[in-house]
């Protein structure tokens, strides 16, 4: 946990590789998730990686290949910043888990998600000077991490890689992107699964087929509830689900009987994005709206509250957001339990206990 | 009827304006809707444009105004074609009604909707000649068509005018416009309600602020479902939501017991693919997967098939289409409703009765 930095307010899955989700208490702090709290998931051990000899080859369906050092990247192209939501796909797997077991999986909470603000340049503009050819349809993403003996990597289509909002990215949040989110250079894939974002990145390669890897063609896929399924089999994850959940107060709270003040995010993946969020204290039979709170832009969360009049004794807090095409979330958490515990989006649920002052 | 063309298998809501569906049987003859057959939806007379006449108008926060003839649109810009559902935000309105009256609309059944071949120019490749300025953020459409005495119109975000699948398209399955789908000139915004594919286009407004005109300020919004809500409130509709209906056989229909063929359509609005199909003849309690029909392409839908067993009896056929984020069709219709009726995308059931042979 050293390496990851001092806070408290991390729980962490796993040591080795490196896997720990955010607090509720540090997600609730803004908008922006502090580095020092962000989310990881890894796969492999975080590689060494020496910045002066990095170089980022792009390859495969291409006009010209490229060979790039970081100072190329930072020079020779237009610097661009973004605020982007990351989602793991297996955030809130736990709530899958109380339903029916996912073996070999982290029970990942609520917070395998956070938001940041990303520099590097667009891959559009990378793509733009390798020139893809005609037969080009997807752009996979390799990087130097080996998980076990495969390295981390995943592809997107190639008109999602030529919008401008897909980073090559250097920097977090204003400062340089740490050893454990990717250094030097990350993908920042904004509305898709954080499984895209390929961190320690080093190879890119222009195709005509999605990756064929492990963690694209196997893993990161939602498989039928029942049988066992091979690989390339079940549905490739991709752009992210609308989500919401509440950040505060926590599940199992108990808090002061009266006003509470009731804060959390909503997502809806940056082509859709969050019109409403609903909150409901009788059990879905009313509902009241939320306040939507700072607007970051299009790939970004939006952080919301309200005020709730709890009388003594328990509540169940209850949330739904809408996005811009009018889809909700999902009531049922069970209907949503997969093999591998993948995109739990329903309806948040909170329990808390108000005591009389 | 007779301007419409001589089929039967059209459903008309009204004669002027002239609104009127496409029959279930016209849907599921294949993947592509016949022009003949294709819904349409107006607020107004079809306009007299004399096509030798007609300037199509660029202008507000661009750097020159342009003002094109039919002749400049298809002679300087590259020719596109692109195959997109249009769907209406209205299609299965009579699902909604029959759970609650939707005051003075019409009782849109499933067949508010249809997928055609259409092409023009991009707007983009219009919109890179009239240079937008720095503050441009939306997109306005205005048509001839009074009203009755506001020109039809509504506008969306740049960033999706700038995409290549956004057309102003002057034939539809490889024929000239008909007059009442929009001839000379409309737009096409595949993934978004029809209200946006604006008909007999004469202006196109470069603005900082989306359309303040009735159809999308005060028409075309999801509102809550208690209280009159004024002007600008609720949420505007643009994208669609993932929808699926079934299209074979019609419901209340008989059919032969023994091996029955289902067969209908899915559309997830082309940021998000349709992922999977799934049919339950037992209530929900198990679910077959359909069988995916010809791709089409990003912003088309895809027919489905499946082959079920009906014993005879009465049956009901439930279906659910999945998206490639995972979302799925909401169940409860009633937890849909509306005061406009728009965007019933529950999953849909069809009644069938198998009489032994």
């Amino acid at each position: 946990m050293g390496r990851y930095g001092k806070r408290a307010d991390v729980i962490v899955h796993e040591d080795e590789p490196f896997n720990a989700e955010t607090g509720l208490a540090a997600l609730a702090e803004g908008s922006l998730t502090p580095t020092d709290a962000f989310y990881v998931r890894g796969h492999g051990a975080v590689p060494e990686v020496d910045p002066a000899a990095w170089r980022l080859r792009v390859h495969g369906l291409v006009e010209r290949e490229l060979d790039l050092s970081l100072t190329t990247l930072r020079e020779a192209f237009r610097v661009r910043t973004e605020t982007a939501t990351l989602q793991c796909a297996g955030n809130r797997r736990a709530g899958l888990m109380a339903i029916r077991d996912v073996p070999s999986e982290a029970p990942w909470g609520p917070g395998a998600t956070g938001t940041a603000t990303w520099t590097g340049v667009a891959l559009a503009d990378v793509l733009a000077v390798a020139g893809p050819l005609r037969e080009a349809a997807h752009v996979g993403f390799e990087g130097a991490d080996l998980c076990p003996t495969e390295r981390f990597g995943g592809s997107i289509r190639l008109d999602k890689a030529c919008r401008p909002e897909v980073l090559l990215a250097w920097a977090m949040n204003g400062e340089p992107l740490p050893p454990i989110h990717g250094a030097p250079l990350r993908v920042v894939v904004p509305g898709y699964i954080g499984a895209r974002s390929v961190k320690w990145l080093e190879r890119i390669e222009v195709r005509s087929t999605p990756w064929t890897g492990y963690f694209q063609h196997v893993a990161y896929r939602l498989l039928p509830q029942d049988g066992t399924p091979g690989p390339g089999e079940g549905m490739p994850l991709g752009v992210v689900a609308l989500n919401a959940d509440v950040l505060s107060p926590a599940d199992g709270e108990t808090v002061t009987a009266g006003a509470v003040e009731v804060r959390g995010y909503a997502f809806a993946g940056g082509e859709r994005h969050v019109a409403r969020v609903d909150v409901s204290i009788d059990g879905a039979t009313t509902w009241s709206q939320a306040e939507l709170l700072e607007d970051l832009g299009q790939w970004a969360w939006r952080h919301w509250r309200i005020t709730v009049d709890l009388a003594p004794g328990e509540h169940e807090i209850l949330v739904r957001a809408w996005d811009s095409s009018a889809a909700t979330q999902p009531e049922d958490e069970a209907a949503l339990w997969n093999p591998k515990g993948y995109v739990n989006n329903a309806r948040p649920r909170v329990r808390v206990r108000a005591a009389a002052e």
